[in-house]
């Protein structure tokens, strides 16, 4: 990790730059596989994963049988810790479901709105060197509170044909019945366009590499939805005096071991503790399994410091971080001041890993400096809010001249005459 | 329009098919665009404006002498009209304002989620025949009640150079200050890079062309957010008996003078309703100054009579209309059955216009079938949620477990070890 010192604010832009986004070369790869699903359906299906995962399949949706052997396969020390995740994450989710908000007006009107669950939804599940269940609580369940009619997985099948039974297990256990075996830009295809297996959905989630990714934004082309815009994950730590370095080595390391591009930051005004830290972070960096990951990682990753809190704080809204610690005594107070960041991690006892997992916040947040301008995934991500107005004839009389006269001069007559055959009318 | 007479089920998506939506063929022009942007600033701003618009800007920003003739131009009546929809809008959407919800988990954690302006946002306006202040209200109001620190406003200048004055004066009333005389994808390109007088944006917001949409689509590279993808504005009127033919062919007119891409559908269990709808179409078609956008758009319309209230529900929920009017005796039994609208009018006394302008809803609503994934502008729109989460010594003990049994099987032992050293260490 790089030690950058008392930058000046010109310089920030630079610093804090990101690694280059490169999707667009994979546009032709997402047009050639969409055409041939919208075309062949299934069999493009299999010709793919055949020709990215090496594997032969004649049905893509789990079965029953393989249901029954996850029950049996996931030990059950796993499932409580699931258990226990699932019961935080539907506590704080269950408390951000909209309510109707109304706006009545006397003269004669009001309007309201109320949230709809999205019908149906496609959840992304990356398969690969890890199972990523949790990333299954983290989209099912807020999408079974939703009320999403149909909720389906899809999730690359492994060498052996065969999903990771903790998957499976999860999924199951967030009332989702439907897993399909099938990955890469080719289920996303699945999902937007629908083949006779795996129907079509409104809005696609979850993560995914570079090929899922590009075909998520491809999507759009078919009026599809998706969550958002994914890059590299991200983590930002600001510590003072009281941060203690052995925890915020290891937060650093949880971050880094994500993956090669996976970008740390540590900020502070307290020059001594990135020496701490450092030490802390070589020597832990030795005890990890993913220690080549993560160093690739730590090569992106700087170490700043900064002369004043304010600017600290300045510094977090500008890079906008996808996970941000607060690693500072007066944690508190910070918090009405951060604008831009997705999820936000206050005090010592509070490592980015237990949002990741367990404590009931989302974990699918904007990287890539979308905190500026996006939510992490929450109940908004599965509903919509429809408007809805009711106008009595007395409240018409009352608005209808300043419709008309908008409408006049906007030169749209026709909607002023809507309102004057109603008024005409009413007033005979 | 044409009649299609108690359709089967498996007709219905060929009869709601949506007009193709070509916006592919635009990528080339926009990158065009905005590589020069991004390389010339200001310059190729002046570039394309004369390119596009036939008019030479020295400057792009509104001045303070523009803005005191706009307030002298616009007519007494119209200022009153536009103050009255701004209070309505403003009452409406301040009751959106997500308030903080929290989760306190007695073991020692706690989790909430507060909303964060988005800093910075422009909004474009689009130019041409009509001058569209009421964009400048649905989209400036929310903006500024959200708390965003800087609203600009982007609309194409006319051959004089100049800015309608009702759009200067709304911007100005909405506390909206700074409005640039540029347009197009030129005018995205600004917003979503920065030029030296336009400076770059965290979300653009509004409606436009073609151009503008893909310009639109095209920011999703810079990292930039956008409101929604759209497409031609859209109504569908649910009538029943009670319903009256003046009304209902005013509503469907006013929705068709939009533009000759607009669609209506008139759907139905009265099939007599259809031949009075249309004799009074044709008597008020005479009368509209739009009348031959209106005739191009009537073409892609339809009446359609189904056979029970069951499947006009159904139709609805599977088209997912923008406008959404249900001129019906029982409405409010209609609401919780509703689940894919943009918005949705009620009852015979309230016209589509009313929502267009002045009931206090927005009229920035999702198009093409997108309100089976997507809101209408709403707060939200302008402000993100930002989860946080405190976490007690006590309650990561409590949670400690789970987090590194989850974090063990997905193959992440760092997330782990941030648990570790925290739990080893308050444990001394």
């Amino acid at each position: 990790m790089n030690k950058i010192l008392y930058p000046r604010k010109e310089e920030w832009m630079k610093i804090l730059e990101r690694p280059e986004n490169r999707g667009e070369d994979l546009d032709k790869v997402c047009k050639a596989v969409f055409d041939e699903v919208k075309r062949d359906g299934d069999e493009a299906l299999k010709k793919y994963t055949w020709y990215f995962d090496r594997v032969k399949l004649e049905c893509f949706e789990v079965t029953e049988e393989e249901f029954q052997e996850a029950e049996k396969a996931v030990k059950k020390e796993l499932k409580e810790a699931i258990r226990v995740a699932k019961g935080n994450i539907e506590e704080f989710h269950k408390i951000q479901i909209p309510e109707k908000c109304e706006y009545v007006n006397e003269r004669g009107f009001r309007c309201w709105q109320e949230g709809r669950a999205i019908d149906r939804v496609g959840l992304y599940v990356p398969g690969g060197s890890a199972p990523l269940f949790s990333t299954v609580l983290m989209l099912a369940v807020p999408a079974k509170l939703a009320g999403c009619r149909e909720v389906v997985i899809c999730t690359p099948p492994g060498r052996d044909g065969r999903v990771n039974p903790a998957i499976l297990w999860t999924a199951r256990l967030c009332g989702v019945t439907r897993v399909f075996k099938v990955g890469g830009i080719q289920a996303i295809a699945a999902l937007a366009l629908g083949t006779k297996s795996v129907g079509r959905v409104d809005k696609i989630f979850g993560p995914g590499n570079r090929f899922v990714m590009a075909a998520k934004q491809w999507v759009g082309r078919y009026g599809v939805a998706i969550d958002m815009p994914a890059g590299p994950s991200e983590l930002m730590v600001v510590a003072d005096e009281s941060a203690r370095a052995t925890f915020v080595a290891a937060d650093l390391l949880s971050q880094a071991e994500h993956g090669p591009d996976s970008q740390v930051f540590l900020v502070t005004c307290d020059e001594s503790l990135i020496d701490r830290v450092e030490e802390e972070l070589n020597k832990q960096l030795n005890r990890i399994p993913r220690k080549a990951i993560a160093e690739v990682a730590l090569r992106n990753s700087k170490y700043i410091v900064l002369r004043s809190r304010e600017e600290c704080v300045e510094l977090v809204n500008c890079y906008a971080p996808e996970h941000l610690m607060l690693c500072v005594k007066d944690y508190l107070d910070w918090v009405p001041e951060i604008r831009n960041a997705g999820s936000v991690f206050l005090g010592h006892y509070s490592p980015e890993s237990a949002g990741d997992y367990a404590s009931g916040t989302n974990h699918t947040l904007p990287t890539n400096g979308y905190a500026r301008a996006y939510s992490g995934v929450n109940m908004d991500a599965f509903m919509k809010k429809i408007t809805f107005q009711e106008i009595m004839p007395e409240g018409l009389a009352y608005l209808g001249k300043t419709i008309e006269i908008m409408a006049d001069n906007e030169k749209l007559e026709a909607h002023g005459n809507a309102v004057r055959v109603r008024n005409v009318e009413s007033k005979i």
